[in-house]
């Protein structure tokens, strides 16, 4: 390498941009990609590509997939009486990862700041209330972040959910307030899903 | 995302396999390039696909580059008769942002382990000998890892350009400038003491 420029510099910068990537691990992924015979370089471009070109939101829960229907959706042993509305497709993985939940998902695609200008259209609140007055929804657990906005998300939703016939609960309170859902570990989500109460 | 399965399943097990990056890390960075646009992906995506397709050894020094002579080798400005031979081109990338070396390189390709089958053959001993023996170069500095490997390695390189006409030296081995005393090893004090040189 020795020159930043050209094709190995553009590596370099865009491998920069990723999260958690400083110029440093930059240049230990370039060097370990050109090492030996390119074809790790081959297969992660590839993957890469087909995640941009197939990957879209889930017909129904809108978590990401490259099916119409996603596997949680469309898993039968899943209990659909029971949906976790989330914020992001990650915190259905990390609910996935914990392994305690068996119901289905509704990601929200965020949460409200109205300040950020997140008001509700932004949000798939309006799904979310015709997948639940469709019917056989027996409860609807708020899973979403335990900060200002997250609970003011939770707050919006437990509003326009209230006459669906279904129960609204949100996760219990053993989560930290004040960091993301995103660093939670298994045991904090499986917790805090058993200690869930009624909104 | 949640389910692993499928085109992201394979983004992070590709992601998986870079140095530095963990099940965690990888998911952190998938779900950075799922989120938004997509082109973020894709610009990655053409890097990695140019750098597959464009890169290889310089025919010069046989660092990494997308052009016949890399940018080190064909700038008229460094001084070509003063060669530094090193393992890789991330030692290359090292010297250069040091910024105080201004001659030219040899990537050796490695460094001898005969135990793992890597004899003088595999590295690029015989280009460097030819490369000295054309004339012009004043020194070689050894600039190999200062491990049993490294060293066994400058040794042969020493013998192989013995007689070639060039001035063959290694790097200073002393402590390492920025570590605390208490921090050295017994091999890094003998070292310093050893080199040590009028105040």
């Amino acid at each position: 390498m020795g020159e930043p420029q050209g094709v190995i510099g553009r590596l370099l910068e865009e491998l920069a941009k990723l999260p958690g990537i400083g110029p440093k691990s930059a240049e230990r992924i370039a060097h370990f990609l050109l090492a030996g015979d390119r074809s790790q370089a081959t297969k992660l471009a590839d993957a890469l590509r087909a995640v941009a070109d197939r990957v879209r939101p889930c017909r129904e829960c809108f978590t990401l997939t490259d099916r119409e229907v996603c596997e949680i959706c469309s898993d039968p042993r899943r209990d659909a009486a029971l949906l976790c509305v989330v914020e992001t497709p990650r915190d259905v993985a990390s609910f996935e990862r914990a392994g305690s939940f068996r119901g289905l998902y509704h990601v929200l695609g965020g949460r409200l700041a109205p300040l950020d200008g997140v008001g509700p259209d932004r949000l798939t609140f309006a799904p979310l209330v015709d997948r639940v007055k469709r019917g056989g929804v027996r409860e609807v657990i708020l899973a979403t972040s335990p900060t200002l906005e997250g609970d003011g998300t939770a707050l919006y939703a437990a509003d326009v959910l209230s006459g669906s016939g279904a129960a609204v609960t949100r996760l219990a309170r053993g989560l930290p307030s004040g960091a993301s859902l995103e660093l939670a570990n298994a045991q904090m989500l499986t917790d805090a899903l058993q200690g869930r109460r009624a909104f």
